[in-house]
């Protein structure tokens, strides 16, 4: 089964830390769906949510690698259940007064929010999990997208699953 | 003058370019201090976001350096008044009956929305441009800070500024 699956890491905030994980998945033939990295409030450590995908054997490979890089300070596996995911999408769509209503109506319902707007086209900013996403954009497909831009998914424990230092990967 | 600056691509979605396109930031020493990817409309293309630093001689090095990278379809400079710029945060605090209320008060002030809770911390999802995430974690600092995952900035051209594939870098 090619499941899809989370990955949230500690990494050392330093520069070449990116280029070596991306390298481990590249050089092994891992896919990386989606990526993003930033800051922590600690300024020695970034924190980076990788969405991949594979059956249990390639999960457990990538989790093991992950393991072995110095700059990783913890690795975990998020569990669907216990974990909040969340990505944020900004689109840009053609509108024209015969679409304006409708299009609104897409954004109502799936309670995004319009942040620029002009008699040609809208943008739009939306934020949830990622099937959310894709179902706005399946929504918008109709009116012509000009362009789109997805920071990747990221993920948070929830209750006290904390990633800390100290952890490893939990299951 | 160290200043910021938001670099907006188009990459080929395959993989590898992210080893390449970080790589070539670490091997020059250049700063990456945020970085988002994710899917486009178009299946052969992934939008990449860089937030970085420099002086222009920097800025314009490494845009000529991206340019020169086979995998990077289009680079923009994206400048302050025509973008609109989002990150999304998830932030896990300490709470307790004594300062629920107070953390309920800042996630109003800054339009913010609590995901989870239980009874000794609440985690909260908050979307902006990055100084206004930053200032929430400030406010949120006394109460304690157990885990925050922030996705690195996207960004988007106002009006009718879009990145093509033709489109090379704007100024």
């Amino acid at each position: 089964m090619q499941d899809k699956f989370i990955l949230s890491m500690l990494v050392s905030n330093e520069a070449g830390v990116l280029t070596r994980v991306s390298g481990m998945f590249g050089r092994r033939g891992y896919n990386i769906d989606s990526l993003s990295v930033g800051e922590t409030d600690n300024p020695a450590l970034s924190r980076m949510t990788i969405l991949s995908r594979g059956d249990d054997v390639i999960r457990d490979q990538i989790i093991n690698q992950l393991k072995k890089l110095v700059d990783v300070k913890a690795v975990a596996l998020m569990d669907k259940e216990n974990t909040v995911s969340r990505e944020l999408m900004l689109i840009k769509v053609n509108s024209e007064l015969a679409t304006q209503a409708q299009i609104h109506k897409v954004v109502e319902v799936f309670r995004a929010k319009v942040v620029d707007l002009n008699p040609t086209n809208v943008t739009i900013e939306i934020t949830g999990e990622k099937s959310k996403l894709d179902a706005f954009v399946a929504n918008l497909v109709p009116y012509g997208i000009l362009e789109l831009c997805r920071t990747g998914v990221t993920a948070i424990g929830r209750n006290s699953n904390i990633l800390t230092e100290k952890e490893s990967e939990e299951e």
